[in-house]
């Protein structure tokens, strides 16, 4: 399913902790870890492209996401996220994702984020955007 | 600055509380209780004027926002939030705001809620829309 | 991979949705889904026990969780999760959920949240607690 | 009112924005500056202190806080938090707050917060831990 040590993962995404992330167990709640996920993917897109994904005429939807959680995460350190495509289609992008806290190059936590892009007005499946697939491109494992 | 005993508000909305709300302290962490104000007051302008708010020429950006935190919220019990006016201006809003879980007549919060009508576009002010401005003409204290 | 109309679920939880829950995109965002899942979940162990699951000194932490997204939600609906366990193991608990708004007898989203319970000190895997057992036998499909 | 200009501030804490911050009028939602505001006091406590102060046997409870809203905000740019202290009394502390983003020395935001110092346990008022204090002495104004 990909590599999974930090030093694998063709780009990293530095993401600062909220102390609001932490839930009545002390740790960093497993609904967060999809919100560092969201963060980075769309994050890396906006830089990579240049451009606002938010106003092209295709935008990439969520149609699946899952993660395993491995190690728990705390408020205040840094995370960093981990980000791969392991498949490319014509209308999907399927992201491999990993998060760091510290200085393990192990993971805290695997993921897998799967975009796909609609037509901003008729939500109709359509191809992804050629700005996007450049960035994307570059990712892929 | 308003009635604060529940049975005072000219309107209440029930909002059920989350797992993740609640913070290492084992209450609901204070940023949470500006999403019951933000939640009940926008939930009430679309339900009462029976149109998406969200679709008008004019919008309510939030201004300003205040909280004073009196006692601790915790998940799984429902919130009440107590909905009223304190200032109907020309392009303003001033909500006053309760909050109270389980039987006590007493809030466990109370809020101030801000909100002024730009244009959708040009985000230069506005006068309110009449739609809005006959729903919450019967919330004035 | 289990029941997925709003019938078969042996137990169902309302969940209201808040207006910070949307996106730009203008609907409900990706994350919000899992705390649903999450809300769902432990507001049912939680009611279902009639004790505070948070006390307890196992505690259920959540080792993977995943979402398949089928159709938008919007504010202010409520929406409703459906609860239902694919497999009850010695230490680990699988749910199979279902999110819907609306009428819909069909799922906005189809969901997998696994609970592994440790004791709430060392961490280290233990059997499920026999509260929530009971609490959730009448689940299994 | 204490200092604006982000120059005029004792301390700057630099804080990631979200893709989920957004919300459907396409900018930080007004609930999100609080979890702003949250973890940057919270974090430049541990950070100073140099000790986790959610193991302390005095906490700090948020009393009060207020924000108002003078600039629209938006996803990927960071945002950066100026802190200082308007009043440091025997139990409680309060902060004064700027958010920034982008290179305008004038705040998007200004806020203020209210930490009151409790017993962990029993939740009754205490006096401000030394620890917390030396820490944010250097903060007044």
């Amino acid at each position: 399913m990909g590599p999974h040590a930090r030093t694998e993962f063709p780009a990293l995404r530095t993401i600062t902790t909220r102390w609001d992330d932490e839930d009545v167990y002390g740790h960093i709640n497993n609904v967060t870890y999809y919100a560092f996920f969201d963060t980075a993917v769309n994050g890396f897109l906006i830089d990579t492209t240049g451009s606002d994904i938010r106003e092209l005429s295709a935008v990439g939807l969520v149609a699946e996401t899952q993660c395993e959680f491995l190690r728990e995460l705390r408020f205040p350190a840094d995370v960093q996220v981990g980000l791969g495509v392991s498949k490319l289609g014509e209308s999907s992008i399927v992201y491999h994702l990993g998060i760091f806290q510290g200085d393990s190059d192990e993971p805290a936590a695997i993921g897998r984020f799967v975009h796909v892009y609609v037509d901003a007005a008729t939500r109709k499946v359509v191809p992804i955007p050629e700005a996007v697939r450049a960035a994307v491109t570059p990712l892929v494992f």
